[in-house]
Protein backbone atom coordinates (compact mmCIF):
# COMPACT_ATOMS: atom_id res chain seq x y z
CA UNK A 1 0.00 0.00 0.00
CA UNK A 2 1.81 3.57 -1.12
CA UNK A 3 1.88 5.58 1.62
CA UNK A 4 0.02 9.20 1.15
CA UNK A 5 2.07 11.12 -1.44
CA UNK A 6 2.08 14.16 1.12
CA UNK A 7 2.11 14.52 5.20
CA UNK A 8 0.48 17.90 5.95
CA UNK A 9 2.33 20.64 5.80
CA UNK A 10 2.84 20.90 9.56
CA UNK A 11 4.47 17.62 9.72
CA UNK A 12 6.72 18.46 6.96
CA UNK A 13 8.02 21.54 8.21
CA UNK A 14 8.74 19.42 11.84
CA UNK A 15 10.58 16.49 10.16
CA UNK A 16 12.91 19.37 8.33
CA UNK A 17 13.28 21.44 11.69
CA UNK A 18 14.30 17.44 13.62
CA UNK A 19 16.62 17.14 11.22
CA UNK A 20 18.03 20.61 11.40
CA UNK A 21 18.13 20.35 15.07
CA UNK A 22 19.82 17.24 15.09
CA UNK A 23 22.64 18.63 12.83
CA UNK A 24 23.24 21.42 15.08
CA UNK A 25 23.27 19.61 18.23
CA UNK A 26 26.85 18.07 19.48
CA UNK A 27 26.86 13.86 18.92
CA UNK A 28 24.69 12.21 20.87
CA UNK A 29 22.24 14.26 22.17
CA UNK A 30 19.82 12.07 22.89
CA UNK A 31 16.65 14.81 23.28
CA UNK A 32 16.92 16.02 19.85
CA UNK A 33 17.78 12.21 19.10
CA UNK A 34 14.19 11.31 20.90
CA UNK A 35 12.52 14.39 19.31
CA UNK A 36 13.49 13.15 15.46
CA UNK A 37 12.43 9.86 16.46
CA UNK A 38 9.20 11.07 17.73
CA UNK A 39 8.58 12.98 14.19
CA UNK A 40 9.70 10.32 11.93
CA UNK A 41 7.36 7.52 13.88
CA UNK A 42 4.54 8.66 11.99
CA UNK A 43 1.84 5.97 10.84
CA UNK A 44 1.93 5.77 7.58
CA UNK A 45 5.61 4.85 7.41
CA UNK A 46 5.60 2.78 10.10
CA UNK A 47 2.77 0.82 8.13
CA UNK A 48 4.16 0.15 5.01
CA UNK A 49 7.40 -0.90 7.25
CA UNK A 50 5.00 -3.52 8.67
CA UNK A 51 3.77 -4.53 5.12
CA UNK A 52 7.31 -4.85 3.51
CA UNK A 53 8.53 -7.01 6.56
CA UNK A 54 5.23 -8.79 7.15
CA UNK A 55 5.70 -9.71 3.20
CA UNK A 56 9.13 -11.58 4.01
CA UNK A 57 8.67 -14.86 5.70
CA UNK A 58 10.77 -13.99 8.78
CA UNK A 59 9.14 -11.02 9.20
CA UNK A 60 5.61 -13.08 8.94
CA UNK A 61 6.83 -14.88 11.55
CA UNK A 62 8.55 -11.90 13.66
CA UNK A 63 4.89 -10.17 13.72
CA UNK A 64 3.26 -13.83 14.78
CA UNK A 65 5.28 -14.57 17.60
CA UNK A 66 6.74 -10.83 18.71
CA UNK A 67 10.21 -12.35 20.21
CA UNK A 68 11.34 -9.86 22.35
CA UNK A 69 15.14 -8.87 24.31
CA UNK A 70 13.61 -9.71 27.81
CA UNK A 71 15.58 -8.91 30.55
CA UNK A 72 19.14 -8.80 29.69
CA UNK A 73 21.95 -9.56 32.84
CA UNK A 74 25.60 -7.94 31.24
CA UNK A 75 27.59 -9.93 34.17
CA UNK A 76 26.34 -13.30 33.22
CA UNK A 77 26.46 -13.16 29.65
CA UNK A 78 30.29 -11.98 30.22
CA UNK A 79 30.59 -16.01 31.77
CA UNK A 80 29.45 -17.57 28.45
CA UNK A 81 32.26 -18.83 26.50
CA UNK A 82 34.86 -16.13 24.36
CA UNK A 83 33.05 -17.02 20.80
CA UNK A 84 29.30 -16.24 21.70
CA UNK A 85 26.89 -14.06 20.53
CA UNK A 86 25.88 -13.50 24.30
CA UNK A 87 29.84 -12.80 25.45
CA UNK A 88 30.14 -10.44 22.39
CA UNK A 89 26.97 -8.67 23.54
CA UNK A 90 28.02 -8.16 26.80
CA UNK A 91 31.72 -7.07 25.90
CA UNK A 92 30.62 -4.26 23.47
CA UNK A 93 27.99 -2.74 26.16
CA UNK A 94 30.57 -3.13 29.21
CA UNK A 95 33.23 -1.38 26.46
CA UNK A 96 30.88 1.31 25.63
CA UNK A 97 29.23 1.77 28.96
CA UNK A 98 26.02 1.48 27.70
CA UNK A 99 22.98 -0.02 29.38
CA UNK A 100 20.59 -2.76 27.61
CA UNK A 101 17.24 -0.77 26.89
CA UNK A 102 13.79 -2.55 27.11
CA UNK A 103 11.60 -0.95 25.62
CA UNK A 104 8.16 -1.60 27.45
CA UNK A 105 5.02 -3.82 26.81
CA UNK A 106 3.19 -3.52 23.37
CA UNK A 107 -0.53 -4.70 21.79
CA UNK A 108 -0.19 -4.12 18.38
CA UNK A 109 2.19 -4.97 15.61
CA UNK A 110 3.14 -1.26 15.24
CA UNK A 111 4.23 -0.63 18.71
CA UNK A 112 6.18 -4.04 18.13
CA UNK A 113 8.00 -3.01 15.50
CA UNK A 114 8.97 0.45 17.17
CA UNK A 115 9.54 -1.57 20.22
CA UNK A 116 12.33 -4.32 18.49
CA UNK A 117 13.86 -2.24 16.46
CA UNK A 118 15.09 0.12 19.86
CA UNK A 119 15.60 -2.91 22.04
CA UNK A 120 17.62 -4.72 19.05
CA UNK A 121 20.08 -1.62 18.39
CA UNK A 122 22.99 -2.80 20.42
CA UNK A 123 22.59 -6.35 19.00
CA UNK A 124 22.46 -5.31 15.32
CA UNK A 125 25.68 -3.16 16.39
CA UNK A 126 27.24 -6.91 17.59
CA UNK A 127 26.12 -8.61 15.13
CA UNK A 128 26.79 -6.82 11.97
CA UNK A 129 30.11 -5.76 13.34
CA UNK A 130 29.34 -2.28 12.83
CA UNK A 131 31.42 0.10 15.60
CA UNK A 132 30.01 2.53 17.73
CA UNK A 133 31.83 5.72 15.91
CA UNK A 134 30.41 8.00 13.40
CA UNK A 135 31.31 5.46 10.50
CA UNK A 136 29.97 2.37 11.93
CA UNK A 137 26.60 4.52 13.20
CA UNK A 138 26.73 5.67 9.26
CA UNK A 139 27.30 2.15 8.15
CA UNK A 140 24.17 0.52 10.86
CA UNK A 141 22.09 3.53 9.20
CA UNK A 142 22.22 2.51 5.40
CA UNK A 143 22.04 -1.10 7.13
CA UNK A 144 18.84 -0.80 8.59
CA UNK A 145 17.39 1.68 5.27
CA UNK A 146 18.42 -1.49 3.24
CA UNK A 147 17.20 -4.01 5.60
CA UNK A 148 13.33 -1.77 6.52
CA UNK A 149 12.91 -0.05 3.69
CA UNK A 150 10.61 3.53 4.24
CA UNK A 151 12.27 3.94 7.50
CA UNK A 152 12.11 8.00 7.83
CA UNK A 153 13.82 7.67 11.07
CA UNK A 154 17.34 5.74 9.41
CA UNK A 155 17.31 7.79 6.67
CA UNK A 156 16.69 11.21 8.47
CA UNK A 157 20.01 10.05 10.66
CA UNK A 158 21.98 9.29 8.03
CA UNK A 159 20.74 12.50 6.08
CA UNK A 160 21.55 14.71 9.26
CA UNK A 161 25.42 13.01 8.81
CA UNK A 162 25.88 14.09 5.44
CA UNK A 163 24.25 17.67 6.09
CA UNK A 164 26.86 17.72 8.73
CA UNK A 165 29.57 16.73 6.33
CA UNK A 166 28.63 19.43 4.27
CA UNK A 167 28.40 22.11 6.83
CA UNK A 168 31.00 21.03 9.61
CA UNK A 169 33.17 18.45 8.03
CA UNK A 170 33.53 18.01 3.87
CA UNK A 171 36.50 16.36 4.23
CA UNK A 172 34.88 13.18 6.32
CA UNK A 173 33.07 12.88 2.88
CA UNK A 174 34.58 10.13 1.71
CA UNK A 175 34.53 8.09 4.55
CA UNK A 176 31.14 8.66 5.36
CA UNK A 177 30.03 7.76 1.72
CA UNK A 178 32.46 4.46 1.77
CA UNK A 179 30.43 3.90 4.81
CA UNK A 180 27.42 4.46 3.34
CA UNK A 181 27.97 1.88 0.83
CA UNK A 182 29.75 -0.84 2.62
CA UNK A 183 26.03 -0.53 5.22
CA UNK A 184 23.58 -0.54 2.07
CA UNK A 185 25.76 -3.55 0.88
CA UNK A 186 25.56 -5.46 3.78
CA UNK A 187 22.02 -4.63 4.53
CA UNK A 188 21.15 -6.28 1.48
CA UNK A 189 22.99 -8.90 1.51
CA UNK A 190 22.27 -10.01 4.66
CA UNK A 191 19.12 -12.22 5.62
CA UNK A 192 16.53 -9.81 7.79
CA UNK A 193 17.80 -9.23 11.23
CA UNK A 194 14.45 -8.36 12.01
CA UNK A 195 12.57 -10.41 14.72
CA UNK A 196 15.19 -12.58 15.30
CA UNK A 197 14.61 -14.71 18.84
CA UNK A 198 17.98 -13.33 20.46
CA UNK A 199 17.09 -13.79 24.06
CA UNK A 200 17.69 -17.76 22.06
CA UNK A 201 20.74 -17.27 20.60
CA UNK A 202 23.22 -15.74 23.33
CA UNK A 203 25.39 -19.02 23.92
CA UNK A 204 25.51 -19.54 20.13
CA UNK A 205 28.86 -18.86 18.52
CA UNK A 206 28.62 -15.33 16.92
CA UNK A 207 30.21 -16.37 13.99
CA UNK A 208 27.41 -19.35 13.52
CA UNK A 209 24.41 -16.22 13.94
CA UNK A 210 26.50 -14.03 11.36
CA UNK A 211 26.90 -17.35 8.65
CA UNK A 212 23.42 -18.02 8.98
CA UNK A 213 22.70 -14.48 8.26
CA UNK A 214 25.04 -14.05 4.84
CA UNK A 215 27.43 -11.57 7.40
CA UNK B 1 46.40 20.74 3.60
CA UNK B 2 43.31 20.57 6.13
CA UNK B 3 40.58 22.62 5.75
CA UNK B 4 39.71 25.52 8.90
CA UNK B 5 37.52 22.90 11.49
CA UNK B 6 35.14 25.09 11.22
CA UNK B 7 33.73 28.17 9.06
CA UNK B 8 32.06 31.13 10.24
CA UNK B 9 28.94 30.76 12.67
CA UNK B 10 27.06 32.86 9.40
CA UNK B 11 28.37 30.77 6.75
CA UNK B 12 26.88 27.73 8.48
CA UNK B 13 23.61 29.02 8.61
CA UNK B 14 23.86 29.92 5.40
CA UNK B 15 24.58 26.46 3.94
CA UNK B 16 21.72 24.66 6.15
CA UNK B 17 19.15 27.57 4.96
CA UNK B 18 20.38 26.75 1.22
CA UNK B 19 20.02 23.14 1.30
CA UNK B 20 16.49 23.96 3.04
CA UNK B 21 15.30 26.08 0.73
CA UNK B 22 15.99 23.69 -2.28
CA UNK B 23 14.40 20.79 -0.59
CA UNK B 24 11.45 22.68 -0.16
CA UNK B 25 11.73 24.03 -3.63
CA UNK B 26 10.27 22.27 -7.23
CA UNK B 27 12.78 19.99 -9.00
CA UNK B 28 15.03 21.95 -11.32
CA UNK B 29 14.46 25.90 -9.56
CA UNK B 30 17.67 27.05 -10.88
CA UNK B 31 17.79 30.32 -8.74
CA UNK B 32 17.37 27.96 -5.35
CA UNK B 33 20.29 26.03 -7.43
CA UNK B 34 22.38 29.00 -8.22
CA UNK B 35 21.77 30.22 -4.70
CA UNK B 36 23.52 26.96 -3.12
CA UNK B 37 26.32 26.99 -5.51
CA UNK B 38 27.31 30.35 -4.19
CA UNK B 39 27.15 29.22 -0.56
CA UNK B 40 28.96 26.11 -1.13
CA UNK B 41 31.64 27.67 -3.23
CA UNK B 42 33.25 29.10 -0.41
CA UNK B 43 37.23 29.15 -0.86
CA UNK B 44 38.60 26.59 2.02
CA UNK B 45 36.79 23.64 0.24
CA UNK B 46 37.73 24.66 -3.25
CA UNK B 47 41.22 24.72 -2.36
CA UNK B 48 40.94 21.46 -0.46
CA UNK B 49 39.58 20.41 -3.96
CA UNK B 50 42.41 21.79 -6.14
CA UNK B 51 45.00 20.19 -3.54
CA UNK B 52 43.40 16.96 -3.89
CA UNK B 53 42.95 16.96 -7.69
CA UNK B 54 46.13 18.84 -8.64
CA UNK B 55 47.71 15.84 -6.49
CA UNK B 56 46.67 13.45 -9.57
CA UNK B 57 48.67 13.13 -13.08
CA UNK B 58 45.11 13.58 -14.92
CA UNK B 59 44.73 16.94 -12.46
CA UNK B 60 47.99 18.15 -12.78
CA UNK B 61 48.20 18.56 -16.46
CA UNK B 62 44.40 19.97 -16.18
CA UNK B 63 45.60 23.02 -13.93
CA UNK B 64 48.44 23.44 -16.81
CA UNK B 65 46.88 23.39 -19.39
CA UNK B 66 43.14 24.22 -18.64
CA UNK B 67 41.60 22.70 -21.68
CA UNK B 68 37.71 24.13 -22.20
CA UNK B 69 35.13 22.65 -24.19
CA UNK B 70 35.10 26.32 -26.08
CA UNK B 71 32.06 27.20 -28.42
CA UNK B 72 29.48 24.11 -29.01
CA UNK B 73 27.67 23.55 -32.22
CA UNK B 74 25.16 21.02 -31.68
CA UNK B 75 23.99 20.82 -34.95
CA UNK B 76 27.34 19.94 -37.01
CA UNK B 77 28.21 17.56 -33.64
CA UNK B 78 25.17 15.57 -34.47
CA UNK B 79 26.06 14.92 -38.12
CA UNK B 80 29.37 12.95 -36.26
CA UNK B 81 28.69 9.04 -36.46
CA UNK B 82 26.18 7.44 -35.00
CA UNK B 83 28.95 5.61 -32.33
CA UNK B 84 31.17 8.96 -31.69
CA UNK B 85 31.31 10.80 -28.49
CA UNK B 86 29.78 14.14 -30.22
CA UNK B 87 26.99 12.44 -31.81
CA UNK B 88 26.10 11.42 -28.10
CA UNK B 89 26.37 14.43 -26.66
CA UNK B 90 24.28 16.13 -29.44
CA UNK B 91 22.03 13.65 -28.71
CA UNK B 92 21.50 13.97 -25.27
CA UNK B 93 21.14 17.49 -25.66
CA UNK B 94 18.66 17.97 -27.75
CA UNK B 95 16.48 15.46 -26.27
CA UNK B 96 16.46 17.04 -23.15
CA UNK B 97 15.97 20.45 -24.36
CA UNK B 98 19.61 21.93 -23.26
CA UNK B 99 22.02 24.37 -24.28
CA UNK B 100 25.79 23.84 -23.65
CA UNK B 101 26.30 26.13 -21.10
CA UNK B 102 30.07 28.41 -21.55
CA UNK B 103 31.28 29.19 -18.13
CA UNK B 104 33.67 32.34 -18.95
CA UNK B 105 36.86 33.20 -19.13
CA UNK B 106 39.11 32.54 -16.13
CA UNK B 107 42.22 33.67 -14.37
CA UNK B 108 42.76 31.39 -11.70
CA UNK B 109 42.83 27.66 -10.51
CA UNK B 110 40.23 28.06 -8.57
CA UNK B 111 38.13 30.30 -11.19
CA UNK B 112 39.33 26.91 -13.47
CA UNK B 113 37.89 24.37 -11.19
CA UNK B 114 34.34 25.84 -10.93
CA UNK B 115 33.94 26.82 -14.78
CA UNK B 116 35.18 23.75 -16.20
CA UNK B 117 33.13 21.36 -13.57
CA UNK B 118 29.97 23.59 -14.78
CA UNK B 119 30.20 23.79 -17.88
CA UNK B 120 30.73 19.83 -18.29
CA UNK B 121 28.48 18.75 -16.43
CA UNK B 122 26.50 17.35 -19.45
CA UNK B 123 28.90 15.90 -20.60
CA UNK B 124 29.71 13.85 -17.27
CA UNK B 125 26.07 12.89 -17.74
CA UNK B 126 26.98 11.12 -21.13
CA UNK B 127 30.64 9.82 -20.50
CA UNK B 128 28.71 7.98 -17.03
CA UNK B 129 25.54 6.83 -19.02
CA UNK B 130 23.82 8.78 -16.20
CA UNK B 131 20.28 9.59 -16.54
CA UNK B 132 18.70 13.06 -16.11
CA UNK B 133 15.92 11.95 -14.24
CA UNK B 134 16.17 12.07 -10.02
CA UNK B 135 18.09 9.05 -9.76
CA UNK B 136 20.25 9.57 -12.60
CA UNK B 137 21.29 12.89 -10.89
CA UNK B 138 21.49 11.23 -7.71
CA UNK B 139 24.16 8.55 -9.27
CA UNK B 140 25.92 11.57 -10.75
CA UNK B 141 26.06 13.22 -7.51
CA UNK B 142 27.59 10.43 -6.05
CA UNK B 143 30.32 10.14 -8.70
CA UNK B 144 31.47 14.06 -8.48
CA UNK B 145 31.70 13.13 -4.20
CA UNK B 146 33.95 10.38 -5.33
CA UNK B 147 36.44 11.85 -7.88
CA UNK B 148 36.56 15.23 -6.30
CA UNK B 149 36.51 15.08 -2.76
CA UNK B 150 35.78 17.74 -0.56
CA UNK B 151 32.75 18.89 -2.67
CA UNK B 152 30.17 20.67 -0.64
CA UNK B 153 28.27 21.79 -3.75
CA UNK B 154 27.30 17.82 -5.11
CA UNK B 155 27.11 16.60 -1.59
CA UNK B 156 24.84 19.21 -0.44
CA UNK B 157 22.80 18.32 -3.45
CA UNK B 158 22.79 14.59 -2.69
CA UNK B 159 21.57 15.50 0.94
CA UNK B 160 18.88 17.55 -0.29
CA UNK B 161 17.62 14.72 -2.57
CA UNK B 162 18.35 12.00 0.67
CA UNK B 163 16.04 15.27 3.09
CA UNK B 164 13.27 15.21 0.33
CA UNK B 165 12.97 11.58 0.48
CA UNK B 166 12.51 11.60 4.19
CA UNK B 167 10.22 14.38 4.12
CA UNK B 168 8.21 13.90 1.21
CA UNK B 169 8.65 10.45 -0.28
CA UNK B 170 10.43 7.86 1.81
CA UNK B 171 9.36 4.74 -0.43
CA UNK B 172 11.62 6.08 -2.67
CA UNK B 173 14.79 5.45 -0.25
CA UNK B 174 15.17 2.32 -1.53
CA UNK B 175 16.21 3.48 -4.99
CA UNK B 176 17.96 6.57 -4.31
CA UNK B 177 20.64 4.09 -1.87
CA UNK B 178 20.80 2.18 -4.73
CA UNK B 179 21.84 5.07 -6.82
CA UNK B 180 24.01 6.59 -4.57
CA UNK B 181 26.20 3.58 -3.90
CA UNK B 182 25.99 3.13 -8.04
CA UNK B 183 27.60 6.49 -8.31
CA UNK B 184 30.04 6.29 -5.46
CA UNK B 185 31.30 2.76 -6.80
CA UNK B 186 31.54 3.79 -10.54
CA UNK B 187 33.20 7.14 -9.47
CA UNK B 188 35.55 4.99 -7.51
CA UNK B 189 36.67 2.75 -10.38
CA UNK B 190 36.68 5.46 -12.94
CA UNK B 191 39.81 7.31 -13.99
CA UNK B 192 39.37 11.09 -13.13
CA UNK B 193 37.43 12.83 -15.92
CA UNK B 194 38.11 16.28 -14.04
CA UNK B 195 40.61 18.06 -16.81
CA UNK B 196 39.89 16.10 -19.77
CA UNK B 197 40.22 17.98 -23.14
CA UNK B 198 36.74 17.13 -24.37
CA UNK B 199 36.70 19.35 -26.97
CA UNK B 200 39.23 17.44 -28.93
CA UNK B 201 37.49 13.99 -28.73
CA UNK B 202 34.18 14.57 -29.73
CA UNK B 203 35.00 12.47 -33.31
CA UNK B 204 36.32 9.74 -30.85
CA UNK B 205 34.19 6.45 -30.58
CA UNK B 206 32.08 6.98 -26.90
CA UNK B 207 32.73 3.59 -26.14
CA UNK B 208 36.35 3.86 -26.53
CA UNK B 209 36.25 7.31 -24.13
CA UNK B 210 34.63 4.90 -21.81
CA UNK B 211 36.87 2.57 -21.47
CA UNK B 212 39.71 4.17 -21.16
CA UNK B 213 38.26 5.58 -18.49
CA UNK B 214 37.65 2.70 -16.96
CA UNK B 215 33.54 3.26 -17.26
Amino acid sequence: MPIANQLAPAWQEAAIASVISLAKAPDGDFGVINKLADVMAEPNSLQAMFDYLSSLPEGKLAFLERPRVGTVDLPTLAQLPADSFGYAYAQHMLANHLNPISAGPVETDLQYLGAHITETHDIWHVITGCNTNILGEIQLEAFYVAQLQSTRFWLALLTKNLLKAVVYDIEASSQYMKAICQGWQLGKQAKPLFGMPWQQLWSEPLQTIRANLNL
